[in-house]
């Protein structure tokens, strides 16, 4: 087998692309994080960070991935024995409720078929059923990465105002953050989890939390063990963040990224994901035909900007796909998660990206598909490029 | 203030120097963790790591910074309730004890006075009272960074083989890894906890544990809650560490550092890091002259490799030498936490360093107290010089 | 007008891209040019380099651009008032008789169409009319970058070796080495010009010249000026290069180009280069359907295979299809040079190249030529993929 | 002999210490020189490189090391057979003339003891003597790297004034500009060369000349042969430089590195150099007891402020120390050129360098005096701290 040459195509739901510029301002000595030329980087990034999140509220940063800040999420707001409601979506939404009830939580859960996301009435359903307010929070990941589904977060605020329940409305926004619109303050979520590795375009290694007052004050009665994630503490902090020696490198690659996201503007951004996620989806709808590959979520206003998973033909296999379109054209595509495994592919279509970027990745898949001899209608990329340049 | 210029030297314990060539390793783009490259690139780190620490055991690994990594052990191994045995050396034996307290442990400690540590007959004693084997675990932090003293760690085992006390014994090598002796199996440690911004030459945001066949075994019925740190998930996994997202970038630079130090050999490194800290103790003898600044550490057999502790003279203000080191001469020196803050300054030597780094740091000490006003002896740098010229 | 998002897609004949691994090993601190550790690399890097020009006789190297490794051959070779014959491909052997005649030279230029390039025929022609043997060397450039055409230097040796004709064979091979086959040795040129910037995947910077002995040789009486290109200076230094400081930078990339070139093999890089050239062609045959743009070159075996000249319908204005194309999509293209200022557009395939940034590149061509109405048949990218997936 | 590890000290004269911030400018992909984006980074560039300067005049750069510059100057401004006077300075002023005479050009020399610089009353002599106004160019190297000497360009431009003497004055200002005051305009200086990898902390591989009026006007009817480095054809580009590919990375790096030179002030600057130098100079005096290493230096008020030679003791050899130092101690110092070869070492003190930097050098050269058994006074170190604490 050759070396492949070229640059490596990474279309993979996350980690994302890394800007160079973000990567050299990351390669860089050490520095003490007290040093007033790092305090005044760690400012202007965690100030950044925030309108970001369109939060004017708390926001708490980890030295951890995703799961740490779902951790958090989790240990600084309730307590042993609380119940919380998790709305299926996918494997992270499965995963984000075996964390809980390791640590010693109830959890109930809104089942949802994963190619179409839960029903909102069941939401409904969960909360009247809940009279005596037993559940303590509402979990809901923004953008399942595992599906390639959007959950609308206004419509499930919605359903916790009319229900008048008091829980906490926690939400995963890991791969939708600096990809598809999110206003924290404005759509009324308590405590948002987030992480450095995808539309910030940055390396895995720092997540975080933006909490609402409502959360900081349900936390002071918060009684599950912590200490590392502890807000406490970290409220005390100058710094408002980190137990332990802070990751100095991250911070000047996320003012970067920040600069960079703000350059363009977060609307440009959207616009941006948005545009190449159509695109993406025409080209899967092109291959559908011949009982070809096609768009595995199947509610139209729900699929995702950030990732499309497309569901292979029976008796496909789409490991060895994703294998021919890597040794050969040096494209790296994500594979299926848990039930999913092998029979989908993820073609990532989020963060530093553009359209000859995304052609040539679904290029990839297509001229993939034809070696493989999976079944497929031609013309996906020609549909992307009719849709891009119209 | 005119902007420094030239090199900023890095004389603080902790973050270290970074060389450029692991920097540049890790300047590079994103790749899936399950892509074969990467998993050749982790595996050799992986097993780097294991050699570095001397062990054939377990080994886990965390996107977290040394705090996450004292979680993890005491999380995996310990259950509500279980008493441990803190042995009192600085700063960071306090936290790591309070960090069992907020995790419904109950703490021990072993008290001792800051510029001495521990007397290992004191260790002993408790262990003798314990005769119902209560305490679960012994910790001890190998090198203190907050005061620069050394624990003698195979004195310890050897206390608790004397006494037959079953208990665990769990290391803190964050700032000896890499830089001092260390022999994780030869010693009979059970847990280490240590860090990639010291001696591994890495920024800061992985660290890890190795584990003792006896501490996994403990581990099976140890009941504090947790997920993002659980070991019986990591060992599960064909990587056998993290949960969530792998920060790929970290291992590139790890499998670079590992490289540097077998290049140079680990038992050359120890001596570096001997020679370069017997270098800035005769330095500090210097000082010592009249009334001036002197070594904290008491016990010449305890004084760090790593780290040295320069306790100011009454009245002297620690904190304004540093700003005028760093403001003048572009020096970065550690300051005094805690209960030490603002009496001593901490002179890092550990990591990436050589004779004229460390001359250049000492110097820069030395004009900084004549700048200061500080009384001292003159000729820290002619000791220091002299000792290295031999 | 946004910001361009993604990646910079440089399908430019040159300079081109850059692997990371090359530009991070340039990314270094200083070092003494006659430093142990440096003369090691030096030595690497050149060795390697005749290995790719594939030779065994003198190589002299200059930090300069192509340009300057030109007036290397003529100056080193050459005394006033010679007359040397130039084979006329497109603006670089213009260019190469116009620093002729500068430097006092006369010139023959064998005239040819720019879409054909010299009948050998002609060659044979003019060689056979000097009977004095006035022509004291034969300039050809081996893949002229302007018009994208490759001439057979083979069959000009051959034309040599038939007419008993003593000349000094000089070729530029600055867009063909380490793309297109080339053999200096095996083919008998006397003096070959190369640069950084194209096949060899570094920054513009340093050129040189392999030396064939009996070049050499010929060098002993050349009376033309010099000093700074002077073959005899350069000979006897322990480097056999460079007047003046040498530039380090760029050796610690060449040696890192070269190993890749290397690990994937000589010939497979030739045959990549051909299969992406070819993928290409067939894109540009699709688009000149409905009288669009079409091969410049008209000589199918001499349509280059690292650079592809399309030229415009008449009527259309090929820089504004370059600017659109690089606004849009941020992918740059080669414009005209000289009398096809333009009128045509070049597509560069050489260098660190893959089908999806090949791919992507020229799918942002085909949605240029529609957004800006320019007439062409449609599939361009679909009869490239086809190709490349067989 | 272990790997030295830690930072390498790179106390040679040139090339020099480049900032982090300089390279990581320059480790970026490639970009098509005629891209606006790239332009305008060009711009701002020349600008700022016309400020450093001090010039409002002409300004062309060459992809060439100093050399290559000073064959521009020669080339531009003078025809076969014309006159310089070239003021003896060092071995680089002896290169200079030597490659003036390559070039068919009749060199008269002022000649000096290369431990003092020219007597201004010889330049005085030798420009009355030329009545006939045969000398065209007065050649001066402002400050000689090989010697350590510092020439004093306004008493050479009073001397050309005072003897009504019409030549143009050329100056080298290759190892000043950027550490030296220096004023092109003010000081009447006609053609000034200077190059990327000393003051202006870049790799090696741009050269430049500033050019006045006077001098592009002579350029005019100046016949020596020349392309690559003719200024006409420069003029005649937007760019007003490079014959061929720009160089595009170097710009990059020299927009930057003229940003930290003007974030620090040029004025700063050049304080900072005479600061670091006095402190090497006193190292050197204390050296000079016992018959030790001395200033190479005799004249004080020409002592270079940017590398100090110093004089072996007899019968000690300069590059065993050298030696010593470097695979001791990891600091590279340079070493003697011609005439000087191994009878001298010189410390650089010139470009990205601050206090702990120099003295770490300079302990490092007082510690290979021990090793090496030099006979030498102690407390270089000392005197030069006492210099820079003051």
């Amino acid at each position: 087998m050759p070396k492949p040459r070229g640059r490596h195509f990474f279309a993979n739901p996350g980690p994302t692309n890394i800007p160079d510029s973000v990567l050299r301002a990351m390669d860089r000595p050490s520095v003490d994080f007290n040093d007033p030329d790092f305090v005044a980087v760690y400012e202007a990034a965690y100030a950044g960070l925030k309108r970001v999140l369109r939060t004017g509220q708390h926001l708490f940063m980890y030295n951890a991935s995703g799961h740490g800040a779902w951790e958090a999420s989790l240990t600084n707001l309730l307590s042993p024995g609380d119940t919380i409601l998790v709305l299926e979506s996918g494997y992270f939404s499965d995963e984000w409720a075996n964390m809980a009830r390791s640590h010693g939580l109830e959890v109930q859960v809104v089942a949802a078929d994963w190619r179409r996301g839960v029903d909102i009435a069941d939401v409904r359903r969960h909360l009247a059923a809940d009279a005596a307010h037993a559940i303590k929070a509402v979990c809901a990941v923004h953008n399942e990465t595992s599906t390639g589904l959007m959950l609308p977060l206004p419509a499930i605020r919605a359903a916790l105002d009319e229900a008048g329940h008091p829980a906490l409305f926690l939400v995963d926004t890991i791969s939708s953050l600096g990809s598809l619109e999110f206003r924290m303050d404005e759509w009324g979520i308590d405590c948002v989890v987030g992480g450095s590795q995808k539309g910030l375009m940055l390396p895995t290694g720092m997540s975080f939390t933006g909490v609402s007052a409502k959360a900081f004050a349900a936390h002071a009665s918060a009684r599950l063990h912590r200490f590392y994630f502890d807000w406490t503490m970290m409220a005390e902090r100058s710094t408002k963040s980190f137990i332990g020696t802070i990751p100095v490198h991250i911070f000047y690659g996320l003012r970067e990224s920040i600069r960079l996201l703000e350059e363009e503007g977060l609307d440009n951004v959207v616009a941006r994901h948005s545009r190449l996620a159509e695109a993406t989806r025409r080209a899967a709808r092109a291959w559908a035909a011949n009982d070809g590959p096609r768009l595995f979520c199947l509610s139209p206003d729900r699929c995702s900007e950030s990732v499309t998973t497309v569901l292979m033909p029976e008796g496909c296999d789409g490991d060895s796909l994703r294998r021919t379109v890597r040794e050969r054209f040096n494209v790296s595509l994500g594979g299926g998660l848990s039930r999913l495994s092998n029979r989908v592919i993820r073609i990532g279509h989020l963060g530093d990206l553009n359209e000859p970027m995304l052609l040539g990745a679904l290029a990839a898949v297509e001229m993939g598909l034809r070696i493989e001899g999976v079944p497929h209608g031609r013309g996906g990329v020609e549909a992307a490029m009719a849709y891009l340049a119209a």
